[in-house]
């Protein structure tokens, strides 16, 4: 059986998940697989994390130099995470000859272009599996199995942390802070959650998606991003009560030349099979014009699912499919036409509407007059009972509407006098 | 760029998709991934069927032989279906050199080992993607992407027929005669509908996944199965109001040495993601030792998804990735071991049980008696309110047990004077 040595670069969570696999499990792989992976060398700069490995003398190294220059070693694992120096290992390991397997969607979404240059350069392959939806095989699924589709959507949950907290807030009614706070206490939300719920992360993964189903480059910091930070426990409520569920969405849609990008909360049907995807897992909708609906669902992140991904990506290029693929795959060669990305503004959608109004007669006659002359229409008025003082909710969905329209119009009835807050807008999809 | 030569023999749904995408989307496709797949030759014993087509001259014929005897073609697609001349033909192609994609799945249950050893002999391969799930990526996934793993269960739905069937009873409470009409007047269910609704096309689908999943060559005439021909009205609504969705479920489970596979109608709790999974669409769960719990939900049938799926196939042949797979991958090498397939008798699992009984006292106290001597535990108790003359239904849910102390049970409450039908057995998972 032909043997094929990798080495691995950074031994955290992820990258202890991988070297156990490997180590423990390596020879059942082998024989299921028919190639054998021999993890030559493993790097961190912490010595102590090696001690939980069943790891032979000699692998262990505090340099990844060690690693992305031996000649023997064929793969390159960077499982570092973070912008620097992933970045640079990755591209010293291509240059080196090497094949890279990686899970950092930041490092993707930010120098996506450059390492696939540099990689196709050397006639060497990028695979990232792991990078966006931990153990669900979304990556391979669009790049080979949905190949033969022009993907006219591509949106899902990407972030387990954020459907973690809004499951916690959707099924036991507790708020934003409570939430995040019992997600640190249970290790799915970081001591900073910034990158999580600020949605930031989800932009990185809708980056990467977007490039695969689009073949487009997409400059992330580009794509529209609101969090959950500022998710009412009142909006959730009255979603429910309407039949929708919030959740945290990536949303990537083909308009013509131009691609949508956008995460935001969104309200969904209950009906709908995003809505049922509770707590950490995560799931992707793909949408091609021969293969219709699609969904894919599974844990989305943390060392087992994610080790899995990454040890998928390590048999596919040992077995020489990943390189087929990256060096023939029009998304990844030089001068990716950057993506012309559609201005919020000109998004059309449906629109959840929550007004704080004085509880008198004629406030709906003023607000949904501002709403006509915009031309939005309503499809759905609701008054939940939830009074403070003499101000009371008054909830309307929309028909789809330009953003631009809503926007105008919201600024329009923040200025009547009956309107005493700052009107909410959430968007609505499915 | 390099063109792999394909031929296509059969042009019926299937075939005309397929045909019709490399026709008319093949230049975009090979510009996607770097191959051009050049559709030399298409083979159907009716040449009506080619008007349908924007077919170059000399493409079409009407002799099978003109494809898989020509030195030139490096794929033959067989979507003739059914067994034979398909096994000759698929054998044929193999022994002249081609690569075989094909969406057969009663050929791949009923030949499999047969086909895939002579395919490793010539150091050809056979794609499936097509043969469950329709444009479901479910073949890969579990072969490539979900390789880390080891799968301890499959189970899901492959049958879009029948679930479209159990859609109606559930949603508009039709009984099964009128919801099978309605299947076939919409094109859903063939005017003999027996080997969907039978439950033959899921033991079909479940026996390839077995192979995929657990590494057994399994006979799927020793599949245990029972069809949705005789599920009731009163099964689903009594499920209903205890908060189960009746679906049939193809499912595969290791069980140390040996695999539990059944075919068979099953209450799932109304939250598991599979209730959810309405009309034609079919969805499958794999678990997986590293990945956890996964779940894949699409199109399960129909032209223009499982033609997505053939296409994937050709172009993973085509780029040379299927080889890799296929000759390496212990599953498909020769003599892979006979499943030992648990006995029905020696499964355990959940029981839904509905007795027709006499309304009058102690009926429930001897009935939970026998329950009890087999040591059968009950978890819920349900008396539906629906009366005929005296006589009532009885609703009970059980703990994990053994089937053969249910039936062995069942039979016993079947002789009591109190009872007055059959009861009925029905299976619970999630």
């Amino acid at each position: 059986m032909r043997t094929v040595k990798a080495g691995l670069i950074g031994l955290g969570t992820i990258g202890t998940g991988v070297a156990r696999l490997l180590l423990e499990e390596g020879d059942s792989l082998a024989r299921k697989v028919g190639v054998r992976i021999e993890l030559k060398r493993i790097a961190d700069v912490n010595p102590a994390r090696r001690r939980a490995l069943p790891m032979p003398a000699g692998v262990f190294t505090t340099s990844a130099d060690r690693v992305i220059t031996d000649p023997e070693i064929e793969i390159a694992i960077e499982l570092i995470g973070g912008l620097h120096p992933a970045k640079e290992i990755v591209l010293t390991a291509l240059r080196n000859g090497k094949h890279v397997v990686t899970a950092n969607k930041a490092l993707l979404a930010t120098y996506g272009s450059e390492l696939f240059e540099t990689a196709l350069k050397h006639q060497r392959c990028i695979s990232f599996e792991a990078s966006v939806g931990g153990g669900i095989p979304i990556i391979s699924a669009i790049r080979d199995g949905f190949v033969a589709n022009k993907i006219e959507s591509v949106f899902g949950i990407v972030n387990g942390t954020t459907n973690y907290i809004l499951t916690q807030m959707t099924l036991a009614n507790k708020p934003y802070e409570q939430a995040l706070a019992e997600a640190q206490r249970n290790g799915y939300a970081e001591r900073d959650p910034h990158a999580d719920v600020s949605g930031l992360d989800s932009t990185h993964k809708l980056a990467i998606l977007a490039r695969l189903c689009f073949d487009v480059d997409v400059d992330y910091t580009k794509i529209y991003r609101e969090g959950i930070d500022h998710v009412f426990l009142e909006d959730i409520q009255d979603a429910k009560s309407l039949g929708y569920t919030l959740k945290l969405l990536a949303i990537g849609k083909k308009r013509g030349g131009a691609v949508e990008l956008r995460v935001h909360p969104t309200l969904l049907p209950d009906t709908h099979p995003l809505s049922a995807v509770s707590g950490v897992f995560n799931a992707i909708c793909v949408n091609g014009n021969w293969v219709g609906e699609t969904m894919l669902y599974g844990r989305g992140a943390g060392q087992q699912p994610t080790t899995s991904a990454v040890v998928a990506d390590i048999v596919d290029v040992a077995l020489g499919r990943a390189q087929a693929t990256f060096l023939n795959a029009r998304c990844f060669r030089r001068k990716a036409r950057p993506a012309k990305v559609v201005d919020m503004e000109d998004v059309t959608c449906r629109y959840f509407l929550r007004f704080t109004v004085v509880d008198k007669p004629g406030v709906l006659a003023q607000i949904s007059g501002v709403l006509g002359k915009e031309m939005i229409s309503i499809a759905a008025v609701v008054q939940p009972e939830r009074f403070e003082g003499n101000l009371a909710p008054l909830v309307l969905m929309t028909h789809p509407a330009p953003e631009r329209s809503v926007r105008r119009a919201l600024r329009k009835i923040d200025k009547l006098k009956v309107v005493r807050a700052k009107s909410r807008l959430l968007r609505v999809e499915g």
